[in-house]
């Protein structure tokens, strides 16, 4: 037979996506493995990519194969009447197309520079971060931000430009839309915090040999396959898939912060378990747009909602708790174990927050960088403004840039637009949940029997199975039936907060 | 200043580096972190990166930059007069040229083949080793052999077969001169073997963290840059360079062998630091061929070095005693634990053998490719003729294929020729040590001062500093002031023997 033109445009797709996939794997050993000196060189590697993908993504060649494919298939339109298969098809061009256009608008060399900036800002970041002094990455930061409004201005599609730099995160997003599903939360958080009773801390710690134990033993119980998922220690956790059928999640040790990693293992397992339940049929496999994530903030709801709707439930603190004890845990009952995990009170690092003061610590940096890229800000004084924001929203102040402006990693590699993702994140868990929920009972009863395979098979047939067939806002409307709100987020705070107290 | 045509083939080599240190480090991935089933995937990619970097060495783009530089340099010659930079500039393009030469006879389709026959190979040598099964790794293998015999006959210089094979790890190497080098020692050991007496064994085990500790405290002890050279574990323990500024090294633990990865560890710091070593002015650094290895041989020699020389005298047991003690090791004193770590008994293995029975293990299985490749052995006969002479030879018999043919990770990716490299690294090894101490005094002497420095320098300015600037037969000439002799490693074997017994 023949080979078709979506025949060649897939086998150039599957090319794109082992340089891609080498880009992660590039990009993963340098957080889990690389000596500190390997970073120029790798810096040189990750430019080389970067340039090579540029000119792949943005080629002639690449138009010509879309626009055969998709000849071809507007002449099998008139022969075909599967449904499915030409909706995939069409919404497979119309993605390649959109982001093509994006790419093709981009000066390579813009391209080029944006990479050894980005290297720049992650290296000058990390010995910032270390000296907890922000003047060492200011330059690169400056740098940074100017080329992303360049790049912004060059792609100058209807939006702004922070909308612009948010779209590969958050698809069809629009400071508008946002604005009206963050400000309620920019009120109600504040004064629920103000409700909040100062509640008992418990102190105590787990070597890191138990908190690695209780990590692995999370893993095993949502049914890690451990020749697909690779876990690895990084500076800051993440979850990467470096093929389709290699998932790597990393985690991190915080001294004096015995759950910080056990969170963060969870966190990163939800991220993983979307990404293993993306469609893999030959129209949407791996390399087609269909077989990817929709967007960061519905990543975020599925790495949400292992961290908070099962280790943060009552009855998962129940079932773990004998662990704990084996682990050297001094709590007493499982009863303190679950007010321990769910812990509220108002702190600076936004990795180890809890779920009430969370959404604080996204509208900051929101709101930070967007008059960052589009308002009056200087790059110069995001450490005042960071602080004195910290204080008037969250009743604290930073003692240093390390515990400051310079805790997140993203904005070192120019990461702008991502951050609004974890606070949708938190929204569309907890609306799914509550679907969820209505279709399976409640979340504490499925832990309580340890049914996570049941949980995990719900997720991949309502959310994860779509892929990119939907954006994040119709994948919440078609799963749950209505739109995206805050209430379910808020109704659930409330909820925690009578638990508490 | 206009860009030379010298700087022209500069920035393209340092391309080709780029994509081979990427190759490289998805290597590094697969064997210390990649979950099992990201193999297929990883297969791809590094099949697409064989294909562009086969590409690149063999382009017109390629020989033409070359003959720029080369012109480029006839032109300088009859103007300069620094002798040095005009021999290494003359060298640099002559390896160039044999290599492309190399690299343009080949067919691109049976590079692409090649590719993945060996990640194919690699990936059933693993399952039929787990199994101990040589059947499941037999038709890949027989693939793999006829494939590289199809490489040698496209290349086709003026070696035989394996000769052409056996190039790369050892230049200029010919059958004729091998068979003068390594016969002798046919003759030599087996009668040396039957002159051992039985000597005690001493039973005494490590626990995986002790023996981790004891490696990190070797490398701390000779001097590692841990923002230089990263340790992990692999199956088979390997040393391999990402970038110019970035080394890595493997081990792995052996029960009941506690001293296994300890002298492993010892072995790959001793690669890595020839590498460190390697000339690194603008004319010879990394991109360029002399600043590279010049071959296998020399390689093993300074491995070999790092743990025979150093690890297996008599000075360092008495220094290094102290810390087996603390880490709960059971024996007496430093002489047994210098006894231990020079225990000599033939055995099937060939990374734990002992420096005298060591030699046998190579002389098998270079007979055996010799014949695969020029000579009548099939692939299927391999196992009954490997047990076959390793009765005759050392005594003992493999009592599965585990222990026998398949321990080994070479021949699973088709690398033939490179065996005879540790040997002769053993023989240049014993030549060189004794120059150092003509030079230096014994080394007996500098381990007991912890004079690891001392050796280091001299090892660099002496055999590293050379890179490729000449072949291993030249190299042990300039360092010794005569010819590669076994002489030197069979004096090396009596004194140990008789030290021993």
């Amino acid at each position: 037979m023949a080979e078709t033109q979506w025949d060649k445009l897939g086998a150039y797709l599957k090319e794109t996506q082992i340089l891609g996939s080498i880009q992660s794997t590039l990009y993963w050993d340098q957080n889990t493995g690389m000596p500190k000196k390997g970073a120029s060189w790798r810096s040189d590697q990750l430019t080389y990519i970067a340039k090579i993908l540029h000119k792949r993504n943005s080629s002639e060649e690449f138009l010509d194969l879309i626009k055969g494919a998709e000849n071809e298939f507007n002449g099998y339109l008139e022969t075909s009447s599967n449904l499915q298969i030409i909706q995939s098809k069409k919404r497979n061009i119309e993605l390649l197309i959109k982001e093509f256009n994006r790419q093709n608008n981009l000066d390579p060399k813009l391209v080029e520079c944006l990479a050894k900036s980005k290297s720049k800002g992650y290296e000058s970041w990390q010995e910032a971060k270390k000296k907890s002094d922000f003047k060492i990455f200011l330059p690169f930061f400056e740098d940074l931000i100017k080329l992303r409004i360049e790049e912004a201005n060059q792609i100058s599609d209807k939006h702004t430009p922070w909308e612009t730099l948010a779209q590969p995160f958050e698809p069809d997003l629009t400071l508008d839309w946002l604005n009206n599903i963050l400000m309620p939360l920019k009120e109600t958080i504040p004064s629920l915090l103000s409700d909040l009773k100062e509640s008992e801390k418990y102190h105590w710690d787990l070597s890191p040999e138990s908190q690695q134990n209780l990590c692995s033993k999370l893993l095993d119980e949502f049914g890690r396959d451990k020749d697909l998922v690779v876990v690895a220690k990084s500076p800051h956790p993440f979850s990467i898939t470096l093929g389709p059928d290699d998932y790597r999640i990393t985690t991190r040790i915080v001294e004096g912060e015995p759950l910080s990693s056990f969170l963060a293992t969870a966190h990163e397992w939800g991220h993983s378990i979307y990404e293993q339940g993306l469609p893999s049929q030959s129209h949407q496999w791996f390399a087609w747009p269909l077989g990817q994530a929709t967007s960061m903030g519905v990543h975020e709801s599925q790495s949400l909602f292992w961290e908070n709707r099962i280790v943060k439930s009552k009855s998962f603190s129940k079932r773990f708790f004998k662990y704990f004890v084996s682990e050297g845990c001094s709590l007493n009952n499982h009863s303190e174990l679950w007010k321990s995990i769910n812990h509220m009170q108002a702190g600076l690092n936004r990795v180890e927050a809890d779920e009430l003061s969370y959404g604080l610590h996204i509208l900051i940096r929101t709101e930070l960088e967007i008059e960052l890229i589009q308002g009056d800000l200087k790059a110069k004084d995001v450490p005042s403004e960071w602080n004195k924001r910290y204080e008037e929203l969250l009743g604290i102040r930073p003692s240093n840039d390390a515990e400051g402006c310079l805790q997140d990693v993203h904005w070192s590699e120019g990461a702008f637009g991502y951050f609004p993702s974890y606070l949708l994140g938190h929204l569309i868990s907890a609306q799914i949940s509550s679907k969820m929920e209505k279709e399976l009972g409640l979340i504490d009863n499925l832990v309580d029997n340890g049914e996570y395979e049941k949980i995990i098979f719900w997720l991949k047939s309502n959310v994860h199975n779509y892929g990119r067939s939907v954006n994040s806002m119709e994948l919440v409307n078609k799963v749950t039936g209505e739109e995206l709100t805050s209430n379910y987020f808020v109704n659930h705070l409330r909820s925690k907060l009578k638990d508490f107290c």
